[in-house]
């Protein structure tokens, strides 16, 4: 968007004025854009988060660089610096200020086309986009942004300060703290996936278990777009404080996702896991059902977590990709490894030690 | 929302009078709550669906226990009891009766936003919600409920008592039974995947192949939220009866899904292949295209079905996870593991039986 | 559709008149349907475009068999033929052509019920359906269909003759060019999943990393049902020319996928890999972000890419799927796998060639 006409031109001393830092270089030095350190020009700033990366500072063309103190020497060139004890939470923080210069303000009020239930509350200060739908005993707090084409069910309850994009799905009874950011096509509240069987043989059938529980989320969450996260069976599903969930990500109902735990694109948690706080979870992990996972546990990509974690730690469990051939050769192999290892045996009993 | 207030107190006469079972204790105890058995205290009434739970039979302070007639020995304590064959399918249906107790009842008609072609037949006692959109020819059933924002193509037609939440697409030409359940966000019926290569090499291109069929759902379905199923490309994509799919499923073109099969959120099924009846797909679980799978076929979670499976069974593929260190030195030698067999047929040479 | 009674009837001469192909039979022949070779009967028209099933000629009922000038002497028979050099791109010509003719024409114009902001600009000839929501300098091309509760952010712009279904996101500065397809559910231009870590230990935290990039989307484009597209964070994410995506696909920020590549279901890309042209990506396959995929590459089914790929080739890593007992016992006898191989090693050192 700052490519659309918004003329950002802010200098550096503007910069440190609102972020802080140590600024050693032209404070009237005009920026422009916000770039990766490979690609910044002059008009640019960029960032040194990670050391192994520092032979890109003597051949950058970046108008300034924000770096810590201890590759400030390496820095000392042709480009101003900012310096700073964590250059990658500086940029954090100066991509949120750029957002706010560039990005046009969202005017409070509620659309004309919104459809607010009579008993629905809503803050004077929150935003109500088009088409969105606001259900009875609804509860909208300060500054908070409904956006369009979204539904609130009965007693609803979004924190001040949150954001829910256009298209989510908030159900009845549950709620969302402060300062949360909901992406489009989010479902927060459907069913869960709960069905007794009945009959027996070819007459079987399933039979509903109504979902009682709501969905509860914490202060600060972030909720990626088209995530679903369903209801409780008989309590809720809880996402705690500071929790960032990615994109398409599964969370079953009478889940617990501990504070400040992350989880990248496509993960599955299935009913009634526990997952402890500051944990972060690999793209399309899938942890399955009744399970607990410490605090501090790293999980890679696409692994399947079929028992609980009791240890933080770092686990995995990943089939390393191959050209196809040789893939083939092995992926066979693997259904006679039981096989192998009793062959090895016999070996070794023909050749004890 | 039976937190808020909404006041539920029924009496276990109230219970078994709608419900059946045997009660043995006091008709007139008052219960608020239905909770799991290990939290449930003296307003509540749980149960116990697993003899290998009994041993918390002792110590439950719950108001009221359902039980099968073998454990009801065990459960002799302080508790009232209801004794029924199948404590699990009751405590089922007890959450049927308690919804229609505590939920607000939608009230039936047409919302003054919602938008229906003057072709569409509705029945009066459907509801139709805020912002729905109703196609040329579409039909929807007696006591159906339309929810908000859903779209409902061309000749698109909803069975009677049939429920799609908000955001439900389904599309052109496409039919959902009676009883079914479509949770928000749900994608009925977009274009199936299919385009033929035209061109060679560099100029190599897609050119797309229309999707002539629809999707055909049947009897006492329920779809789960933003799961998308795919019309046919030239006949149709089949769910029978009976069939419950959760979040995030992805069903492709001409598959066909037999009666009461279940599978879990994130399952992956590619066009053409044929599931049959009773089967239980795990969670993640993906099964390529035009196979055929058996009747009574359960699938473990993440698993990949690569071949067709002719036998009813438990079928399983899934790498199994590690502590990181220990994965990553049993992944490389995977990769090796032909060569060790090779080797290990060589040992054998060395020291024949 | 073509069952609802839109009585279709069209004869060889005007399929052959419309595109091309060498006519053996009679050109007056009437066809109703276009049907999978197997079942297709008098009425039908069908293709065959494998050698493999050349098998059905024999006996075939097909009212009409397009085939490739090497089959034509096998098909000689009862049926009527159809002779040109690749009958499956015949037969994707054949869906297009076919569709126009059954389907419901769109009518052009802006839906009464949709908001667009005053800023925005809207060719005449497109088509906005119901509760669309389109934001300030938002660009409609020539002959667009803007889907109903579709939204368009602040300028955002959609190319000629492109469609966007029901419920699509196209976020504030995204673009799509001409003679694209997305499909319903779909959000594109959602934010990148970007934080920076603040803080130790327990008071660890997220602190957001706005995502000042878009979406660029190129032209013959198509994008499944519920798929999600993140914005760059300060650069674009970039979809080339021609690429197809189908639904429930996860692509991370700043990714960029080559043109014409094509990609299955539930794929998930993470952040800042690039992806080649021509690429084929099978479903439910991850690849892991900061990666480099070489052009032409094909990957399968549910395969895990952790490293980049240089050369073109077809790569594979599923676990092969087995019973349930066998699968235990070979995954149980996988996580001692390095041990054997150095079990195997101190055997061959005990017998040395």
């Amino acid at each position: 968007m700052a490519r659309e006409g918004a003329n950002v031109a802010v200098t550096l001393s503007q910069i440190v004025g609102a972020l802080g830092g140590e600024l050693h270089g032209n404070g009237a030095r005009v920026i422009q854009r916000i770039a990766p350190l490979a690609m910044a020009g002059r008009d640019d700033i960029t960032f040194l988060a990670q050391a192994r990366l520092q032979n890109f500072l003597a051949t950058s063309q970046a108008g300034c660089i924000i770096v810590s103190p201890g590759l400030q020497g390496a820095a000392q060139g042709a480009n101003d610096l900012i310096v700073t004890p964590d250059p990658y939470l500086y940029y954090a923080h100066l991509t949120q200020w750029w957002a706010r210069h560039v990005r046009p303000q969202t005017k409070p009020g509620v659309h004309a086309t919104a459809v607010v239930d009579a008993t629905a509350s809503v803050a004077e200060s929150a935003t109500i986009g088009p088409h969105a739908v606001i259900g009875a005993h609804a509860s909208v707090g300060e500054r908070a942004v409904i956006g369009a084409m979204s539904r609130l069910g009965a007693h609803a309850v979004v924190g001040d300060d949150t954001r829910l994009a256009a298209r989510v799905e908030l159900g009845d009874g549950c709620r969302i703290g402060q300062r949360g950011v909901v992406h489009a096509g989010a479902v927060l509240g459907a069913d869960g996936f709960g069905f007794a069987p009945a009959g027996a043989s070819e007459a079987k059938h399933w039979v509903k278990i109504e979902q009682l529980g709501a969905v509860v989320i914490g202060d600060d969450v972030e909720i990626g777009a088209n995530t679903c996260i369903d209801r409780g069976a008989l309590g809720d599903t809880v996402i705690e404080d500071g929790v960032k969930l990615d994109n398409l990500i599964q969370i079953g109902h009478n889940v617990r996702v501990g504070a400040h735990t992350a989880m990248a694109g496509c993960v599955g948690v299935a009913g009634s896991t526990s997952i402890g706080a500051h944990c972060m979870i690999g793209g399309a992990a899938n942890i399955i059902g009744h399970l607990q996972i410490a605090d501090h546990v790293t999980i890679s990509v696409a692994t399947v977590v079929t028992r609980s974690i009791r240890q933080a730690g770092h686990y995995s469990g990943i089939f390393p990709f191959d050209d196809n051939a040789s893939w083939e050769k092995n992926a066979a192999t693997l259904r006679q490894l039981h096989d192998l290892r009793l062959r090895i045996r016999e070996l070794e009993k023909k050749l004890p030690s």
